[in-house]
């Protein structure tokens, strides 16, 4: 690989050098920011997109505040590969997302740069606020900074927060990176309405004014925003939407001129007595043309090629459940004109892009939501709809009390399909679907469903489709399937009903969902032992197949759970039903496998499964063990 | 109890018979509605300042909309009484929250003029939101209107909502009940902003053009309501921050003049194609003067006297839990300037009232937003604090996510003060705390209580306070403690250890939580029939006291856990350690007594938790099928 040439950068191992080059050299470094930014992840992959569009924004914001003593706190993360770069971690860049290497996200275990981690959207301004009050109250903690995304901004905690901020009037700064596009093209009124306030205002009138910022403000830098942005937009009395709130918004500014940057996070730094909203424009991929003529502007990309910016995407030997689900969802929706689906800002990750193009009125995005998406389509199950909530595992944690007290409490026929279940590679611990099995299980009246491999989870769009009675959930992972035969149609399940995969004598392994293939091959490594095991695939932990454990209790010596979540899920639902029906009284050698007690890090799924005692060779030597099978050596099973 | 003479509203047995009367008759009606809301709630107690704010607006919504085919959803739905003394429910109006009665809160169960449940806030702009969709998309579904109290508006939801609303432009009707008081005192800057836009616009002005309103309008009413905004504030150019995010907004209008409501609601009834938002100001506890002379305007009331407003509140025989957080905490705080504290709009609910007189800038009260709630006092304890949250169970649902993403991922010591766990009484299912123990205590890192009584609970204070390795987290019911000898200081308690209450010999009950009292109640009752139980207090859910739980199982015939929770919490965490260590393997009899499937309705707590099947008398009888003892009728031991 060839590195670019970086001599000013190469100057700078931390944001102090930074602090010292003269304004000139500033544009200089971002350039060449820029550049290993670019080749950096194109060895790793990555969230590249949202890095490149603030790439001087970055650089601004280290050479006017005094981070780490400044608090500069980065939404969602993913932008933040510039930031690692000047604050120390450069030498590690290139371990971006790999297994022991650099998170993809700011991390507080990582750098003393990164005062408060983030992987999902809009918590920053919230955590930022924390600091501004620590300081006031006499912490030693220096200005707090939130850089947020526009897309982040249909989230109602940002709301939350810049509401409870701007009420409680302290010195803090938000700025703004407005690139009008999150992940997919940004939804909502907000969005609109920021895409008008930036159309309305030319930069260049801005631009003249800002050259000479500080000095053009003779008053208090709040009625001195006030007064700049009447200047530029003509408008007397009415204030933006942000000093309704309460905050003092300065801008909209070009979020690559060097020099604006500067100006106004030096004004606003000298001037500030209250809360701050910087809106800084930016272009998402912005100098690396592969990025900015991309429809998705290299959000998230694979290894590639940075002179012609194609991108190494190994060829998938079985298609991708979220492939699978969008197009069962959508042979579904051609036969019922009930069924109708929600997103949150996701529709190329969910697959419902796929309904979309096909059924456009019938898919609503609803933006970075989570919370309204659950209720919202409680409020179209109401209406009569069917309609099918498609929400990462990991981002459906947002909409839990709305789970509760909308959808299971009501008993609405809501169906959630949940992507991206169990540990999900390099997006790592932020990103796991732990806790869905756990957080679902135990709600009265849920259907609770995951699915073994792709062709399963045809089924289960069936399955759902078909069922009123109540809200029922099917779970998948992320990446590709096992390459089971797809059927033709999906046919509804029975409810409550597993299935026996593999007929052996000695253990019998209970799997819930996606981690069958595992227990499959267990079941080979206890064979080379001697061991004969039943494998059977639970497909629901609510309502229980009893008649299944019963009979998997009864006819072996062991049983073995096997899941890919956090405890307290099936195999939880699977021992309270085995005590409670007094099937522990005279003993049952039961283990359930859950993922363990603590986050586990990026690395390849495999290799995350493998650190979570849930690999193949763990699962038998579980079985081996729970049958007093003595075990010398785990990594013999491993072999 | 003399009842108010009601002769208009006597003849309204429904909707459709209203709407026969005349307009002038409808002032009556409001009239006689305000009056047997007041006598219905002096008999029953509950939230009477609420519904006595909305009689008119129930009233004009009724005679204007053609529910239930049109879709009223209530946002909370406490302020719902004059609705359901409308809609058919007057019969069982004074069975009000009791329990086989009426349930406090709107419920799609009970009527059909409540198309969508609520309890908890913000969440009807979402619901009628999936109405109006699923009416463009061809069900039998009338308009949708969403009734939102200002307070209601801090919530992140709600935001969501109008910014997708806003979004999709369908005709929706929102009306923002704003009578600038929550359950506490509003808080945040869009209170301050609402407060503004009718502190600038006076009624008057606003009244007359309301008057001949249709008359009025010659265009279509998006540009018609502008023109009446303009004419009234005088703005020219900008808009409401309801404009900006899509909405028409008309008002603020006087939420109190029949004549009015029923002008505006059918001007925009007749012209609306798009969402609009109508500003109505009314006063909470409007038309009975003790409730207005108050300083929470009768927000929830015990059974009163009409003529005086004197309520009847039994005398207690021990101080409420809430109390004795709210002073342990104050005391730590005291001698602790690093102790602050978090509340989502429940100064009052939670005791930090107490505290917050003591140390006002150090008590934040962050509207109704547990999301950023959470999160923020994440960044407060980044920020070098000891931030205790406080938030109900059932409401700390809402900020699961920011528990698990911004919270356990990054191990910071944010305390959580979780008041209101187990099943809570009149307010009935929505508000039960039943799922915190299983959400919390399959999260790495947490530490996880909850306190068996109120001295329990100073000492759980005192843990939480000292302990910075990580988050913390301790649950206590609802009402008033057990009586304890509350200790002149509280005392860490040693992590992970539970202690031993009553010794036996037969039969082991482990109690988590505030359930001790009963379960000593059930030893009492063992013992009657011959049998020794150990009664021990578990104290922590996680981690767990693997040693006593080890020497209880040892030494007894059998072992029985109990919670006031649901399945996958403490029971859970114990048979899973069980399992994994191999002590089920030869037999164990134990029972993991938790909240069963289903949602339990009000009654008085007692009542809820023998529906529950957790009376001391169940408990009795669980650990005597444990034991194998027969049991021809549990009901003798009830007894």
């Amino acid at each position: 690989m060839t590195r670019p040439q970086t001599p000013t950068l190469d100057r700078v191992a931390c944001p102090a050098d930074l602090r010292a080059l003269p304004d000139n050299e500033l544009v200089r470094l971002a350039e060449e920011l820029r550049a290993e930014t670019i080749a950096a992840v194109s060895e790793t992959g990555g969230h590249l997109g949202s890095s490149l569009g603030v790439v001087e924004l970055t650089v601004a914001i280290h050479a006017v505040f005094n981070t780490p003593f400044d608090r500069l706190v980065w939404d969602v993360g993913h932008q933040c590969y510039p930031h690692k770069i000047l604050t120390g971690r450069r030498p590690r860049i290139r371990s971006l997302r790999q297994e022991g290497g650099l998170s993809g996200f700011t991390r507080r275990s990582e750098s003393e740069y990164d005062p408060f981690g983030a992987a999902h959207s809009s918590t920053s301004v919230s955590a930022a606020l924390g600091f501004a009050v620590a300081r006031g109250l006499g912490r030693p903690v220096g200005d707090a900074i939130a850089v947020i995304g526009d897309g982040a901004m249909s989230a109602g905690m940002a709301y939350e927060a810049l509401n409870n901020a701007g009420h409680e009037g302290r010195r803090l700064f938000v700025i703004l990176n407005d690139n009008d596009m999150s992940i997919a093209p940004p939804v909502g009124a907000m969005s609109r309405y920021l895409a008008r306030l930036w159309a309305d205002t030319p930069f260049a009138a801005f631009r003249e004014m800002a050259e000479g910022f500080e000095r053009a403000l003779p008053g208090p830098l709040r009625e001195g925003a006030r007064r700049a942005r009447q200047l530029v937009t003509g408008v007397p009395g009415g204030g933006t939407l942000f000093e309704e709130l309460g905050f003092s918004y300065v801008g909209p500014i070009d979020g690559h001129d060097m020099g604006q940057l500067l100006g106004v996070l030096r004004a606003v730094r000298a001037r500030a007595d209250g809360p701050i909203l910087i809106h800084a424009v930016t272009v998402k991929g912005k100098g690396y043309r592969p990025a900015e003529t991309s429809a998705d502007k290299y959000h998230g990309v694979a290894r590639f090629d940075v002179t012609s910016g194609a991108q190494a995407k190994a060829a998938a030997s079985a298609p991708a459940y979220t492939r699978v689900f969008g197009e069962a969802l959508t042979r579904q929706a051609e036969v019922d004109p009930r069924i109708v689906a929600v997103t949150a800002a996701m529709p190329e990750g969910t697959g419902l892009n796929l309904m979309q193009r096909r059924f456009p009125r019938r898919v609503f995005d609803v933006g970075i939501a989570e919370q309204h998406a659950v209720t919202f389509a409680a409020g179209l199950a109401a209406g009569g709809m069917r309609p099918f909530c498609a929400i990462y595992s990991t981002f459906l944690q947002r909409g839990y009390d709305q789970l509760v007290h909308d959808v299971a409490l009501q008993g609405l026929p809501v169906r959630f399909a949940i992507d991206r279940a169990g540990l999900v590679g390099a997006d790592g611990a932020t990103h796991a679907g732990a806790f869905d099995i756990a957080f679902l299980a135990n709600l009265p009246g849920f259907v609770v469903m995951a699915a073994a491999d792709e062709a399963e989870l045809v089924h289960m769009v069936a399955t759902a489709a078909a069922w009123d009675e109540g809200p029922i959930a099917f779970r998948y992972p992320r990446g590709e399937g096992t390459g089971a035969e797809l059927p033709a149609r999906g046919q509804p399940l029975e409810i409550g009903r597993g299935r026996v995969v593999r007929e052996g004598t000695g253990v019998a392994i209970l799997s819930y969902g996606a981690h069958l293939a595992a227990c499959l091959a267990a079941a080979e490594g206890l064979a080379v032992r001697g061991v004969s095991a039943t494998v059977a695939d639970a497909r629901f932990a609510r309502p229980l197949d009893t008649g299944l454990i019963d009979r998997l209790a009864r006819d072996h010596a062991a049983l073995v759970t096997v899941e890919q979540g956090a405890e307290g899920g099936f195999g939880a639902q699977v021992l309270h039903w085995l005590a409670r029906s007094g099937r522990l009284d005279a003993g049952l050698r039961i283990r359930t496998m859950t993922l363990p007690d603590r986050f586990i890090d990026q690395a390849s799924p495999e290799a995350m499964y493998r650190a979570a005692g849930l690999a193949p060779a763990d699962i038998a030597a579980t079985a081996l063990a729970a049958l007093g099978v003595a075990v010398p050596r785990f990594g013999a099973l491993r072999a």
